[in-house]
């Protein structure tokens, strides 16, 4: 096995190299493949896109859609891409339902062992009153068990989920977390309780807790809720121990502004002989307040804008895409560009999203039937090097953003990246420029530029290779 | 040299192998260090200084002293003791120059890039008025450039020291960084400074900035002091490489209270047939109040109350006397038991101190002039097996406030840890229990359980061996 794999790559290096030196004649057979190769290379060896990080971190820092930092991340945003000379750059600005933004954030344990504790509210919380609630609370140790509690069993408590998120491929991942996060509060309302906290999602258990969204249902009481930092989860656990009742007090005062206004950020490289065919890369430019959003998500800013830079100054045929969506983190944002684009989208020919921290590329994936198109092919001949693999399920939604679109029938790219510590700091005060390793990011752009480039120089129509829609 | 190691490991270990199975007659020539390697190995097997932590940072949690919170350690402390067998247990009050504790402790940049920062104010730092100080930043690389800046250069400026602390053995260690803390606000303060700020002294660079004392001159301003996370002292060196005037907002709201009460808290195994021979051991039991004082220093307190137990359980001749020290951070607990125990201190055969964390121990250091002491080489023989090695360096202060002694003749003891990752975690929100082994915590304790044995049950007298003072 390791000596083919060897052979393999030996044979791409050598076709790049070779390219490298010789650039074909424009127009020839060989254009696609070799310039892919050189432009991946090119971004390897510095793509720009760490420099664009720290602009954004350093100049902005942390941007919740709303606020006005969020209004100086759009005004970077618009300046960067014009200074990088993407055409048509312009915010498209529209009304979020809800804006939420921290403010002041205490909790303690008041009985039986007074002392405080650290917590950070959830995305679309409502407020504590300013004294903030105080009340015995009631520990869980899975959403299962939340779920099964007795009606009215939790009249005036604050419930406690201590449920402890595993790792990324786990069953109790991500994936599944998320749902207590979002669900929690409804199930703890809908039981009487007056409060609810959940041990912080994340994959450490420092004290910095990690926020995140919340959904309501308009038919269940809104109850303040906020994340608990792991160590603190397991002191409540300690505490619980010991047989005595445990008695609870904070206060979350957020501001919570209806119809407030946000921008997804776009830029172009207009395409060179077909404008009107796009392909759509993105990043969200929002992120919470706790950290600088370095890998949530300027980092996925900051890769794919560095890759259609680099990807752009070839010229390729179609028009080159830049998103930066402005409302991620409460899901508000994929939405609002198809209803500005119910018009356009069918000038889409891919939508692809970076949203998974700062580090290299594990995978691509393509839309369905797309396996055996000849650009699917080059493109994983041109990533190989990269140990980027090619991953044959479809993709149904290349991201949070991009995948509101895939209903409407924008096809779906995918770059999967590793992200096996990425939990470790997401959402949280910890979320800064120093986790993140330049040449890691260089990776990442150069699978990006590649794979732009491919798809922007080729004619590969995804919709045509789509299978038929099943029948109902 | 692993084959000799090796040899003389064996030959201790069957020793104690055999001696923990025929116990010697009592008074026999083979008692004390069959008893104390019995000891040490009934240590290894679970000293219970783990419970022992966990009680306290679970059921008190943080306890700056003169707070509240230090009063229920105090009590904690006099509950332990008692449990477990201590004897004449009772806590010493003292009044402290000053208490100090948090209150509110906000930062943010104004301009160019606004954004929230970390910070923690510094112990005995004054406040800032209630609605905080705004005003540029000067930042310096070192504490040399600091000391050197014009008389009157930092009017009405915020000044900021960015020199990073390096690690436990180089020259920019805790022992020089310490001093840029201590000394930091005094320099600031003379030459005009409105508020000082330090980069964090830590090891690691994460959001949460560690807490420590300053020391005021009485002829020099005292202006408002804190730390800066590690993080945020980056972000405003990448700011300030931007080239605009940076302008910083913070406040801190400590309560400083002028002779407020604290407590030494004291427990005594009494010696068998010389209790007035004292084995004084120590660790303290006030903490700062962000975390809950885990490995900084209920894990000393742990390990020496649980070593104390263990090696009264065998009734050595001499008394052993456990030590709380109840205002360690703030330097006034060793002078406060020197002067109540000013007429008795001739009693204390050695006085020893575990500050430095929740991890085994690598070297012991004994007075001067101990070295060829036949206890010592017992000793030394007893713990080699736990790679706990001879320093022949004679000690000249086993602790912060065990040291206060030594001038007043008091011998010294040492019992070194590992502590490489000590400083990623001290006076900081991170300092938890879930940061501690109780596996090496055993060893700790078994280390210490071994040399109070060997000291109590021998005769040695440390103030015969050590040499006469050097004529001036």
């Amino acid at each position: 096995m390791k000596a083919w794999s060897g052979l393999i790559l030996s044979a791409v290096l050598a076709a790049t190299s070779a390219s490298a030196q010789t650039p074909p004649p424009p127009g020839s057979a060989e254009a696609l493949p070799n310039m892919a190769a050189r432009l991946r290379d090119r971004a390897l060896s510095g793509s720009g896109a760490y420099d664009i990080l720290e602009s954004l971190t350093t100049e902005v820092g942390p941007r919740v859609a709303g606020t006005p930092a969020y209004g100086r991340a759009k005004d970077w945003a618009i300046a960067k891409m014009t200074a990088l000379g993407f055409k048509n750059v312009h915010a498209e600005p529209f009304a979020m339902p809800v804006a939420w933004t921290q403010g002041v954030e205490t909790a303690e344990v008041t009985a039986p062992f007074p002392q405080p504790m650290v917590i950070t509210g959830l995305g679309r919380s409502v407020a504590t009153p300013p004294e903030g609630i105080e009340a015995e609370v009631v520990l869980f140790p899975t959403m299962e068990a939340l779920q099964a509690a007795p009606p009215d069993s939790l009249k005036g408590k604050i419930a406690v989920l201590t449920e402890k998120m595993g790792g990324v491929e786990s069953a109790t991942g991500y994936g599944a977390a998320n749902r207590w996060r979002r669900r929690g509060p409804v199930e703890a309302g809908k039981k009487g309780a007056a409060g609810f906290l959940i041990r912080s999602l994340a994959t450490n258990d420092n004290r910095a807790p990690h926020s995140g969204a919340l959904n309501y249902d308009d038919d269940a009481p809104k109850i303040p809720s906020a994340a608990l930092s792991g160590a603190d989860a397991d002191q409540l656990e300690r505490m619980a121990k010991r047989g005595k009742p445990i008695r609870v007090h904070f206060t979350l005062r957020p501001t919570l502004t209806p119809n407030a206004t946000t921008w997804n950020v776009v830029g172009e490289i207009p395409g060179a002989s077909s404008p009107d065919e796009v392909v759509l890369v993105s990043g969200h430019l929002d992120s919470w307040g706790l950290g600088t959003g370095a890998i949530d998500d300027g980092a996925g800013v900051a890769i794919t804008l560095a890759a259609a830079h680099l990807a752009g100054e070839r010229h390729p045929r179609r028009t080159i895409r830049m998103v930066m969506w402005g409302a991620e983190e409460l899901d508000y944002a994929g939405d609002a560009y198809a209803k500005t684009h119910a018009g356009d989208l069918s000038k889409i020919v891919v939508a692809g999203e970076s949203d998974n921290g700062a580090q290299h590329n594990v995978a691509f994936g393509m839309p369905a039937g797309a396996a055996d198109l000849p650009a699917v092919k080059t493109l994983a001949d041109v990533l190989a090097p990269l140990s980027v693999k090619f991953n044959a399920d479809p993709v149904r939604a290349g991201g949070d953003d991009v995948g509101k679109l895939a209903p409407l029938g924008v096809p779906q790219l995918s770059l999967r990246q590793e992200n096996s510590h990425y939990f470790d700091i997401h959402h949280s005060a910890e979320d800064t420029l120093d986790k993140v390793d330049p040449v890691e990011m260089d990776k990442a752009a150069a699978a990006w530029a590649a794979t732009i480039y491919v798809i922007a120089e080729s004619g590969v129509d995804f919709r045509k290779a789509a299978p038929p829609p099943a029948k109902k």
